[in-house]
């Protein structure tokens, strides 16, 4: 058999690398002969921006370890929108010359949506010219808003860090005997599971916090002022998470007025987080901070889980075996077979059923009063972030491998 | 010999409960009885607030393990400045009351500046009174801006997460072949001790923060827009690090205008981050992201250094056994013996030397060009972030100490 190919597109994650690894070991033991990296995703292969995985991996026998936990993409990435499969666009003659040149029998995608997309598109294209290489996308985004798969590669280390700062931060607001809110703004427009993930955060030595937000269900400011009213009764120090993605009924965005221009005239548009802090602060006099989770949601490699690394890897290795059973077209795909003990099994599922559809949390799985979730929600989150992958450490920092 | 009562106050760090254990143990171990602890700092004493600690420790076997990596305080804090001792105002009667009431040979405050002058006071008013109890001081800041001491306990352990950050960061901001500023704005008014500890993050595997700009010398935006153009032609993605003190040449902060309200009336004052991510869209007209690293650079105790840990531990230890010597009146404080290797011995000084002086970065440990730190700086911050505890986790999160 002839060569794979890999390439990672999209925004990044904890796992994506983790991803990567398993490609390149499933490759190793494969039938497949060379393993290609491309570079920025499918830029590579137009470029000819590739490089030689199998080669490194060679040279350095703890590359494949630190890999799967290192953070953001070791292959970097590309915002890069195929054209359609019919459109008689010349980009899809030079990708089938490029894989040609390269030898090419599979090509593994790790990405969101997009790169979905381009799988889709290339598999379609590759049946019009009765071409034999095999395209499959392997997931990734810590939205876990993908369709047919049970949950997303990134999702459980996104969790396992955000639930540890929600409790680290619920410490840090505990201190003062005075009455104070903290609200905490996490990633998600429209998909809630991230802002769920702070549930975990309430456990026999942490009260979690206190109120939980989320897109699938319209906010209301008066309700909101209403819930931290009545709990101010009863508690000194209220921490709230609130997705960024919250909307009023009209479905406006919660956000504070655009109209103000900064110094140097750009509109100045302050998110969900922000513009409750104003909220309270304005309407019950209390002490308010509001605290944007950031990009480290994303790339706290520091804290990842061990469970999302290890299934990472095994959705990487499953992606080649599907392509070395002749599978194309398809995205590999993780389904949950119990709660208690955890167990899951890995499957592939056609690419048009995922991809144009967002999986929002069930309406089922927010409480009634909708500022919480319900026991549903957290059976199913709680196995994702379990375990902690043995990080080296050098020099007092984790080591990563280097881009 | 009595009893001893030991209470927290200040603004929290992760290192904070490694002191108060530090004091647990040296108190068991030493000739004193009881070990009380006040609750929200001074205050439980004044309003009989105080727990009995050595029950807690008898209880649970794993207490004082666990309280060592615990972040925020355990006892709580206050913002409680004390009126000067010889102002004839009751309050001293009243605590030194409590303190009788309770059999009190010895009082330890763990805190900032605040704190120690507390010590200071208390063991002036005892001097007027031929008291015979002992007032020790044991520092604590993130911002390691105190005087006399080599670092403060809580520094290493925030260092360690901001260069980690940091890191994960730079990871995230590379993936993209088309030009990026990350802008990573870290905590500190007046001292760039925290900001320079994102130097740690070059290394190896890791080209590190790009420039870095402490609030110790004036910054100049049209040297920054320089600074970067400059860079922009050799690198695609640059990330800087600044201090949120940083000032102009006039010493005014750089922030984006306060003139404009939000929609509840309030005046938006945005920090050196963002004004920084407005001047360079503004200016270089390419994507830029500022991100504020926020509580956790005080709160992450799943990324402490245990180095920093150890030292907290040691002294609240030394606090102790001082107060056996019968001193008073003083902070426990860190001398560093050497850098390679690493080796520190523990002392004490009087509070008054300590409490009216921020120490500051040195200027010769800032370069030329006023965008990055020296040699000098970098062994100075290596071996405070060294080692990392044994976190005890279950369900997927670090296990802390209940508050």
């Amino acid at each position: 058999m002839g060569n794979v190919i890999v390439a990672q597109s999209g925004g990044p994650t904890v796992a994506i690398n983790a991803s990567l690894a398993g490609v390149i070991e499933g490759a190793i033991a494969s039938k497949y002969d060379k393993i290609y990296g491309s570079i920025n995703g499918i830029l590579g292969i137009k470029d000819d921006n590739v490089i030689d995985l199998g080669q490194i991996v060679d040279s350095d026998p703890s590359f494949l370890s630190k890999l799967k936990t290192t953070p953001a993409m070791y292959l970097g990435s590309c915002r890069f929108k195929l054209p359609s499969a019919d459109s008689g666009d010349p980009i899809y003659d030079l990708l089938f010359k490029q894989f040609e040149k390269y030898g090419i029998d599979a090509f593994f995608y790790i990405g969101g949506n997009d790169s979905m997309d381009t799988v889709d598109k290339l598999s379609a294209y590759a049946k019009t010219i009765d071409s034999h290489i095999r395209f499959v996308g392997i997931p990734k985004t810590i939205d876990n808003d993908l369709c047919v798969t049970d949950h997303t590669p990134g999702f459980g280390s996104a969790s396992k860090y955000i639930a540890t700062t929600t409790m680290e931060v619920i410490y840090d607001a505990q201190i003062y005997n005075s009455p104070s809110v903290t609200i905490i703004e996490v990633m998600g427009r429209d998909a809630g599971w991230l802002t769920a993930a702070t549930s975990l955060a309430r456990n026999e030595y942490c009260c979690g916090p206190d109120l939980i937000y989320l897109p699938e269900v319209p906010f209301n400011t008066e309700v909101f002022v209403n819930d931290l009213s009545r709990l101010l009764k009863e508690k000194t120090n209220i921490v709230v998470a609130v997705s960024e993605g919250i909307r009023d009924a009209k479905g406006e965005y919660i956000s504070a007025s655009t109209g103000q221009l900064d110094q140097f005239g750009h509109a100045q548009l302050s998110g969900a987080g922000k513009t409750l802090e104003y909220l309270v602060k304005d309407r019950l006099g209390i002490k308010c901070r509001s605290i944007e989770v950031n990009v480290l949601q994303r790339a706290a490699a520091h804290i990842s889980s061990l469970t999302d690394i290890e299934e990472s890897v095994l959705l990487g290795k499953n992606g080649v075996k599907f392509a070395e059973e002749g599978i194309t077209g398809v995205m590999v795909i993780v389904k949950r077979v119990s709660n208690a003990p955890y167990t899951v099994e890995y499957s592939h599922a056609t690419i048009h059923d995922i991809a144009n559809e967002a999986k929002e949390v069930p309406k089922e799985w927010i409480n009634a009063d909708h500022n919480w979730v319900t026991d549903e929600m957290l059976e199913y989150l709680k196995p994702l972030v379990l375990g902690e992958p043995t990080l080296e450490y050098k020099n007092g920092l984790p080591v990563y491998v280097q881009r």
